[in-house]
Parts: C-alpha cells; sequence; structure tokens
C-alpha cells in the first residue's frame, strides 16, 4: 500500500463541520435551562480553533489508516476523507467541552480576570458570573455524559470502549486543573524551564494527551501503537504552548481573539521571558520534528497526525 | 427468612468509616499540588452528614439482601454489619464528590456568598476564591475519575459496571447544575409549589436518585426493582429539601453548623413560606411514608433503606 498525503484542509473542514452539529445535539439533549443553555452555546461556539476534536479525529484516523487494506484505486479519495465512527464523534465532544469549561472558569475574575476570548467577550461577561461558573460545571459533566449518553444520531457505546475512553479521559481532566494550580502558584515567581514545563505538561498537555489517545482507543489501537501517541501528544503538547507564549508577544490582538501580551500584564513565566523568541521558536520546531518522527516511525511517513503537526506549526494564532 | 431490624447506627457508622478512610485514599491517588489538595481535603472532611453515600450503601445493602440467602443463625448479625463491594465503595465517593464539589461552587460570592458550612468557614473562606472554584472542578473530575480509577485497595471494577454506574450517575450530574440555574432564575420570585418542586427535583433530588440507584446497580439489581429504588429516591430527595427549609427556620445555627434563617435573607422561595411550617411538616411525613411503600413493596418491612427513611425524619440538621 502507497500512502498519499493527507489533505489536512479538507479533512479538518469535514472534522469541525461534525463537531460543530455534535456539539448542537449534545446541548439539545442536555435541554438545560436558560440562561445555562445560551452560555453554553454561546461558550461552545466562536472562532476556536478545535485543535483538541482534531486531534481525536487525526489520531483515530492515523490508527486506522496503518491497520486498512484500502483498495488502490479508493486510497487517495479516502485519505482526505473523514473516517470516523460515532465512538469518535463522542470523544471529540468529549475534550471540546472540558476545554471550554477550562477557559470559562480560567477567565473569570477570580482568575485571570479576562474580558475576551475566541474574538468575543468572555462568557461571564456576556452573562454573569454565577451563569458562567454553572455553564463551566456542566460543561465538565457533558464531557463525561457523553461518552455513554444515548444521543439522537449516535450508535451505543460498547461498555468496553466507554470504560477505556473514561480511564484514559479522567485523569487527564484532572491533571489539568492541577495544572491550573500550578500555574497559579507560579504566579509573580521566577521559575526555570523544569518548573515550567511541569505546569504545562499538566495545564494543556494533559489534555492533549487525552486527545490523541482517546481517537487511538476509538480506532482500537494495539498496545505497542499507544506509547507513540503518547510522544506525539506529550511533543505537540509542549509546542503548543510554546507557540502561545510566542504568538502572545508576535501576533496582534485582533488576530489572537484575545489579548495579546496579556502574560506579561499578569506577570507569568513564559518560554520568552525565559529564553527569547528566536530560541523558544527552535524550540518549538524540534518539538514538532520529534513528535512527528515518533508517528512516522510507527505508522509511516504520511498520516494525518503529521500533517496536524505541520498544521500547527504553521499558525498565527 | 424472617427479616430483623437493621441496626441503622452501627450501620452508619461502619459506612462513614469506611467512606472517610476511602477519600483519603482517593485524594492521595490524586495527588494535587497545594492549596487544592489541602482545599479539598478540608472540603471534603468536616461535619457533613454523609447522606447520600449512606443511601448508596443502603441501596446496595437493600437489593443485596432481598436476593442473599442468609443462614438463619448469622442473619441477625449480617443485618447490621456493613456489606458492600468495592463498587459500591466507588459510587459512594462519586457521590459524596460530586456533592461536595457542588456546595463549593454554591458558596462563593457569584452565587450564595456564604460564609460558613458544615460548622467551619467555607472553602473560599478559608482559602480563596480561585482555589475553591479549582477544588469545585477537581472534585466533580474525581467523582468520574473514581468510577474506573485504579486506587489501591479497591478491585478493578468491571467494565460493564463502570459504564452503568456512568449512564446513571452523568445524567443527574448535569440536572444538579440545571436545578442551581433555576433556582437562581427563581429569586425574588413568587413561584408556585410545582415550579418549586421542579427545582428541587433537579437541584438536590437528582443525586439522591443517583445514589440510590448506584447503589442498586452495585447490587446488580433487577429492572422490575428499579422502579422502586427510584420511587423511593424521589419521594426522599422532595421530603429531604422540605425538611431542609423547616430546619432553616425552627433550627439555630449552631445545630445546623451553617447560617439559620439564611432562606429568608436571599428571598428565596422555600415550601415554608408557601405552606407554612406545620403543613410542611406533614407534607414532609406523608412523601417519608410514600416512600417507605415504594421500597416495602419490592424488599419487604425491613431494609437498609427504610431504616435511612425513619433515621433521615428524625434529623435535627
Amino acid at each position: 500500500m502507497i500512502k498519499q498525503p493527507v489533505n489536512f484542509e479538507n479533512l479538518s473542514q469535514q472534522v469541525i463541520a461534525t463537531l460543530n452539529a455534535d456539539i448542537d445535539a449534545l446541548l439539545n439533549h442536555a435541554s438545560l435551562p436558560n440562561p445555562l443553555q445560551e452560555a453554553c452555546r454561546y461558550a461552545m461556539t466562536g472562532q476556536g480553533k478545535r485543535v483538541r476534536p482534531l486531534l481525536v479525529a487525526c489520531g483515530y484516523h492515523t490508527v486506522e489508516q496503518s491497520s486498512a487494506q484500502i483498495d488502490f484505486e479508493l486510497q487517495s479519495e479516502a485519505l482526505s476523507d473523514l473516517m470516523i465512527n460515532d465512538d469518535c464523534r463522542r470523544a471529540m465532544l468529549a475534550v471540546e467541552f472540558l476545554h471550554t469549561y477550562s477557559l470559562i472558569h480560567d477567565d473569570l475574575p477570580c482568575m485571570d480576570d479576562d474580558d475576551l476570548r475566541r474574538g468575543r467577550p468572555t462568557c461571564h461577561i456576556k452573562f454573569d458570573e454565577a451563569t458562567a461558573m454553572l455553564a463551566g460545571d456542566v460543561l465538565q459533566t457533558l464531557a463525561f455524559e457523553v461518552l455513554t449518553a444515548n444521543i439522537e444520531g449516535f450508535a451505543p457505546i460498547a461498555d468496553e470502549q466507554a470504560a477505556k475512553l473514561l480511564t484514559v479521559f479522567a485523569p487527564r481532566a484532572r491533571r489539568m486543573v492541577s495544572g491550573q494550580m500550578l500555574d497559579l502558584n507560579a504566579e509573580n515567581k521566577q521559575i526555570t524551564q523544569a518548573e515550567l514545563e511541569a505546569i504545562h505538561r499538566d495545564k494543556t498537555g494533559a489534555l492533549i494527551e487525552a486527545a490523541v489517545l482517546m481517537g487511538g482507543v476509538c480506532a482500537k489501537a494495539s498496545s505497542e501503537q499507544l506509547p507513540s501517541l503518547t510522544q506525539f501528544a506529550q511533543n505537540i503538547g509542549l509546542a503548543f504552548q510554546v507557540q502561545d507564549d510566542i504568538l502572545d508577544v508576535t501576533a496582534s490582538t485582533d488576530t489572537l481573539g484575545k489579548p495579546a501580551g496579556s502574560d506579561e500584564g499578569l506577570n507569568k513565566s513564559t518560554y520568552v521571558r525565559l529564553m527569547g523568541v528566536d530560541t523558544a521558536t527552535d524550540y518549538a520546531k524540534s518539538l514538532f520534528v520529534e513528535g512527528k518522527q515518533a508517528i512516522e516511525y510507527s505508522f509511516g511517513p504520511q498520516s494525518a497526525l503529521t500533517a496536524l503537526a505541520d498544521w500547527l506549526w504553521q499558525r498565527q494564532k
């Protein structure tokens, strides 16, 4: 089987269209009272990059393609078409709901006190603090509920798959909160690169790891394949954070959809502070390269995950 | 088989001792950074009544006893002894962690703004708002994580049981948040008894329902037994809330461990406002009686759940 390059733009458009429709279906399923329902819908839409659901879909696609015996004639088309199962759609929802809850709570006055997110007023500015807190709370609940819920348009999930996804997801959802705490502890302090990495391994890395692994689990990845997925996710998670720190000083508020330069305002430790923009850029690049190597080693040179890594490397926001 | 009365005091002491040790084990497993770990430990201890874990244990005990063939000689002893399996211990933790997260968030300034809880300063007073919010967030995560986590001293849970527990638990955890929203919407408004009941069915009733049903699931309750458990839980959940409203006006702050008369201060609709203390007391009693009847119908006159209902009816806080 000769692999064709993945058409990433095509793949990602399909993933995001599917995700958006599924977000709608899950919120309809939840039928929350207003203004809670409106607040959840508001927070779950907007101009999010949907990186985590894309990681799920590409993790799934990468594992699935590596085991599929695809007819030569169909191969090129298949590689750019969305091929995800309903379990994978559940996992995509789980990571995006969890991520969005963390953003809403992170933006609250008692945390980062941000007014702008994804190009629009933050949830507590658009609604109020109580509604925003409850929206975050219930989005976390929905992130877990979607793993087993009976939702219209979704095939039921097997108990074994649901239990596996929960086992991958929950401890990393916990680590995300640990990372938030470590991040708060580090404010107004000089910390080392090792300490900074420990924060980000939990704060952003854990959920990125969950996303890639859950994609793999949905495609029934073997126990030999999971370590490569983990290695990839850990590298990409860290690279993503280094990039965020770089973009915070090099991009405009308009491009970012959130206030540029906000790290400095909060006196936060960042990679840019520790090593400067140029070294940080080299570091991010080397992390991307290593992450891709882990995937190429197990799944060959052309896969959805390496295409996603290339796309992330190019991002401007 | 002749049933002996359940020694409820004995049973509840064992349940609470087990729960307290298990809370410790789960928080050790989580190994959160401080002050998050301390805040979680602080919130999970104190003088809580542990009603929800008791509902899990008694739900388990009731179903288990109804199918057990117990030796006559051992019977009386067995009925007052703690007989729960490790899945049941997980479910007890899940409901108590979820309940505690909801209390922490409910006490925050943007919600009820309470300073006193379980006889001590609330979490955000003892620590700070950011830590309290994160503690609530991570306690919710742990409530789900415990359903599958590999914790020292716990037998692994079967995938089928974990998936079933998640299916029972998650939608009711969501309804709890819906109930909070409905409760906020009703502040400073005249509402009817039907509207008040709709609030409490979600705000407190859903988790009580989850507790009893999860106990039943852990004891492999049959599909014929589940409706009786649900009926019991719905009656007891409502009765519990009516009692809370009564105690808010009849008990002292010292006894309650939280400010007495706080409902009036917040201008909240309560059963006492709608029907007066005497009628509310009669109403609570009739709910208890009906709840017990549902259990007696399926499980006979002597069971842990009916003993728990009697104990709840007598409570002074």
